[in-house]
């Protein structure tokens, strides 16, 4: 991803581009939202340079906008959250449609004792009982909002928070959907989610639900685009993958 | 297609079978609502039936609902109108969400013009001017239904007719882009439409924004499976392709 972006910035603008990004998605899922600032000394506009680039894209790829920034900007560090959505296919039969885009649940969900269920698990706590296997040490991470809505055959969780470890929102997915289908008692769901225990909580849901939704940045980081010196011209946009 | 829904079945019933279906659709579309029909003298349930097939069918393929028919049941002759529906991506930036599953279109589409357009061709006429290279003679068709929506950035074209000849609702949109853009009027669409001339109406969209949506029976065809001998069993079943 970093690779083809920079070789597709590099065609346009005609100099050695770095590009930052907001952070690594699991492989497989979707970077939707993804946020990624390079610096050039391109004279083009935002709004020239982003069609330019994109017609050097693969098509899976696109940068959906494209703004000045401060030379100081970085799309990861500065981050303020993160939003998460995953959907699931709730329907006795799979979707062809949503293959690859969405995991298949066969069993029906209750999307309410889902939502519930994530309710309890707001703010900041030690989000261990979800972490893959190499995570770092530190596993505190403080969830700002969680919610679970049912869109026809869709049940939709979204998560936001300062920071999610490797797997994290797939394992909290994974268990959650164990309360959804009527295997997890809400009680039971918060005894095993703070239990720090990764064995103890459900399945790791699968990879091609998941989609990194926003990443939000401070409004005083989105709005020091004016003073910029024409030789250190900072963009950051957002780009799309399937 | 059908050669793959075959093999499934006679995995299933341990007898050769021959599918029915309820016409072809142009190469890239999708069948979303394919009808299709066989028969077996299998012991199976429908429910039963349409798990086991779905077990031996790829991923990309599935049957959405098996049901009791009556034994001369056609899903193409018994057929009394077919739905397409037709998806644009509509904004500047191409989605990678949505690569093979709709259209694009850069340029903003004024989905009210284009559904009064689409009104004009209500009832039954002749359609050459929408047809390929190698349609029949008989190009008069019933056009039942014609609608056109946005929802959100998706612009969605739905025809209804009797029939379809090939690349006729691929025509019809190509054409109708050309009103939702301003490139043509409504008054003027209609002299086009009417022409019988496909040199005058505008390109094919292209097949990966097309959707067989529905097939539909009349209520008749639908409600006579209650006298079938069990060794002559029809099933029809729903089955949607990516």
């Amino acid at each position: 991803m970093q690779g083809t972006l920079e070789q597709a910035i590099e065609a346009v603008v005609g100099e050695t581009v770095r590009v930052d990004g907001s952070g690594r998605t699991d492989a497989g899922a979707h970077a939707t939202a993804q946020v990624i600032a390079f610096s050039t000394e391109s004279a083009l506009s935002p709004a020239v340079l982003g069609r330019a680039i994109n017609a050097h894209l693969p098509l899976d790829i696109a940068l959906t906008r494209v703004e000045d920034v401060a030379p100081d900007f970085h799309p990861r560090y500065d981050a303020q959250s993160r939003v998460y959505r995953y959907l699931i296919w709730n329907r006795p039969v799979r979707s062809p449609f949503w293959l690859g885009r969405a995991a298949h649940v066969s069993y029906p969900l209750d999307e309410r004792r889902m939502h519930q269920a994530l309710q309890q698990l707001l703010g900041q706590r030690d989000f261990g009982a979800f972490v893959a296997a190499n995570a770092p040490a530190d596993r505190t991470r403080t969830l700002y909002n969680a919610s679970c809505r049912r869109e026809g055959d869709l049940v939709i969780v979204e998560l936001e928070a300062d920071g999610f470890l490797k797997q994290m929102v797939r394992a909290m997915v994974g268990t959650v959907i164990q309360v959804g289908g009527g295997k997890l008692s809400i009680a039971d769901f918060l005894t095993l989610a703070t239990s720090g225990d990764r064995r103890k909580t459900g399945p790791t849901a699968p990879a091609a639900g998941l989609y990194l939704a926003r990443v939000n940045y401070a409004d005083s980081t989105e709005q020091t685009n004016g003073g910029l010196a024409e030789t250190d011209r900072g963009f950051s946009r957002r780009e799309e993958t399937a």
